[in-house]
């Protein structure tokens, strides 16, 4: 199969075909189609397209292809079709860990209605289970379905129950092993096994140097710490020690694609998960918000600008640089929270205490205003402007610098200090903030100036 | 293992072993950590103590150590070793596209040294074939390390072969399946092995629909097929189709994360890729170059707002408002640049051409607009602000906030039809721009108004 790109073109095509209700030539198509590239396909398909492809596509595939949909595509496609159907048709096709996201976006009553249609209790046990883990926990990213062996195993008997567990994991990784009580003491890789002679037993080849999540582990910490060994499966256990589940890196990356994409979307002052595909109505929502607060803190530096109003009737000059003092304020105050911001999501702060952090970021602040407050001087004195304007935009350059620095490196690390997101802060609040008290910065410093000079 | 977390604590006692010349403790401490930890603690030790516990490291975890560290430190730390060791200590015990990775970062000439030390033929001559591909590329990302398996094979003879083959490989995620001329055919996943009679041939349980990329592809393109398609290994083909190499997934979270990360510095006016733990004269070059452009376009600003001297000192309340009107300019060029940024990197552009893209952020635009020009509007009346005021602020705020969007929008579409990274636009340039811009319009409709009314 070569790679699959949508095109205009091809969903034409298709449309056509379903139009024409050629069941044959439209399962054709499908049969060439990945389940991810249909869901991106329904993307493009009114709903009676959409339940048209439904139903010529097989269980597995359809099951698929629902994962792969996005949360209000899936939603809006679920909405339309029996609990029954859901329950047999998709949820028992499915892994736990799958099963239990899209479940979870039901309401409690639907939840109930299409738990109630699964057959096995013990795959309804394991997704009400997972229901109870919050979603950015690993409880949540995991799935209950791996393969397990006990150490006091033979190989054979090791391999034979590897067997009869295979059949319900996707794709086997590692194989882990338990002790009687289920505590998780290691693993025995794939790779191993295909080298090993047949006459040992599990607890002579087993790796017992296995790194394990509690099942309260945030989702950044998961994704780091699978970054940080290079992992492709990571065990998940109870308080006691007990195997529960494990989460697998395709789950991972798609988290940290989602958090690399919130922090982008926050530090621009986009609330929510929205693409340029999405309706203009959900656009407009995700933009606004922020827009308001910088609404809000503008009107309240009009305030700011307007209790000058005298100096500014004197020396109208003044005016001209102070969307460059404000401009200044934000692309630093953005700058240093941007770097903190990553290095705490990252997990690469180091050791430095907050107080050697903080005067860190007032020597690169000390440098930066010293080169721009000496060229900004430089250009006043070449074009020749009053001594007073001069030095009051030097004097405002550094200290705005100095300021907006040490501000936006310090409204993260108290963020993170009290637990909420240290990703807001690169977003308009602390650049509606700097321009705010930039501007009381360089008014106040021009009063200053002028009184003393003119 | 426990998940190791690296304290202040722990490395004043380790520097205090090392200090005493205590080997055996410090061995005992090594050995229970992973490469990925001792590349951690590696920053914090000065180059004596890194050297003393290189020495103390076994072959095997001293290379791997040597790929988890930072480039910086690294190149720092093996110019310190002679080229031998190194040939002989790390790059003969890593995989080859690590080994590619390490020796890129040498010069021309230290390359030629350290290949002239590797005893085998085949894996010198795998590095340079992997050191000819662009880094940024399927080709620099892969690894010539894999095991395949010809179709035509029964299962016994397949996995006598893969039983050698896998002494070489890290992790056995699947097995490739080539014809005789080591054209790509398909994949044979180890659970299949595990569940399929001994009798067979591999023609006859391998899976042919296997998804590769070409040496070519970029690694975006490469990362996006990975998560799309739930890949932990990629297998990469010449323009032949012969399978030439795979990419595993921990490599691809590695591209993930700092795409990610350069995406989010671009956006917040950081070029090159720091952390708060790196040194201040790092930290002030990566911020400066982008503070000299804000200020360069900050002192043009200036130049523009003076142009309007003559209405500005006649009515200089139309300063307070200035800062405003660039920050909602500012703001929301960046949203809709980063909505197009994120949708680009993703491959979520959908099926819009670019005409009815921009004619949708012009519907956002329009909505936004309305709002802030309506409260701002209302705001004014409120405090009682004279009418040519009022109606300059709403009127500004409506036309810089579509021109801002549109703006913002164009630019990164525009950049990627030209090949330039379209995250660039999400940076302080785009922003500067609509300032200046946004000023001019401003006090344009601040003239008219105050001519007309007043």
């Amino acid at each position: 199969m070569a790679n699959f790109e949508l095109t205009r073109e091809f969903v034409d095509e298709l449309k056509l075909l379903i139009e024409n209700q050629d069941n044959e030539s439209v399962s054709r198509v499908l049969e060439e189609l990945h389940p991810a590239d249909i869901a991106e396909l329904y993307e493009e398909l009114n709903m009676d397209e959409a339940k048209y492809i439904y139903f010529l596509l097989d269980d597995d595939k359809a099951a698929d292809m629902i994962i792969e949909l996005d949360e209000n595509d899936r939603l809006k496609f679920l909405k339309a079709l029996p609990s029954e159907v859901i329950a047999r048709r998709f949820i028992d096709k499915m892994d736990s860990d799958d099963a239990a996201d899209v479940i979870s976006e039901f309401d409690t009553e639907r939840q109930q209605e299409v738990l109630s249609y699964i057959e096995d209790v013990n795959v309804a046990g394991d997704i009400v289970d997972l229901l109870n883990y919050d979603e950015d926990s690993a409880g949540g990213l995991m799935a209950k379905e791996l393969i397990k062996v006990k150490e006091n195993w033979s190989i054979p008997t090791c391999l034979r129950s590897m067997r009869q567990q295979a059949v319900n994991v996707d794709e086997v990784y590692y194989v882990y092993v338990v002790d009687n009580n289920g505590v998780l003491k290691g693993t025995l890789s794939l790779k191993k096994m295909l080298l090993s002679p047949v006459d040992r037993h599990v607890k002579d080849i087993y790796y017992s140097d296995v790194i394990s999540v509690g099942v309260d582990a945030t989702s950044e910490e998961v994704s780091n710490i699978m970054t940080k060994y290079d992992l492709v499966a990571l065990p998940v256990v109870d308080p006691v020690g007990r195997l529960v589940g494990r989460i697998t890196v395709d789950d991972v990356m798609d988290v940290m694609r989602e958090e690399a994409e919130k922090d982008y979307a926050l530090a621009s002052g986009i609330t929510g998960d929205v693409e340029s595909s999405d309706s203009v109505w959900l656009l407009t929502r995700a933009r606004i918000p922020w827009l308001l607060i910088g609404l809000l803190g503008g009107l309240f530096g009009s305030r700011v600008v307007g209790s000058f109003e005298g100096v500014l009737d004197i020396y109208p000059q003044l005016a001209f640089f102070m969307p460059l003092i404000a401009a200044m304020g934000g692309n630093v105050g953005i700058q240093s929270s941007a770097i903190v911001v990553q290095s705490i999501a990252a997990g690469t702060m180091g050791l430095d205490s907050p107080f050697r952090r903080l005067f860190k970021e007032f020597s690169v602040a000390f440098l930066n205003a010293s080169v721009l407050s000496v060229l900004a001087f430089a250009y006043n004195y070449l074009i020749g402007s009053p001594d007073a304007l001069t030095l009051t935009v030097s004097g405002a350059m550094f200290s705005v610098v100095i300021f907006a620095s040490l501000f936006g490196a310090l409204v993260p690390l108290l963020l993170n200090r009290i637990k909420i997101d240290p990703a807001v802060a690169t977003g308009p609040f602390v650049t509606t903030l700097n321009d705010i008290i930039g501007m009381g910065i360089y008014l106040t410093i021009g009063t200053f100036f002028y009184q003393m000079l003119v």
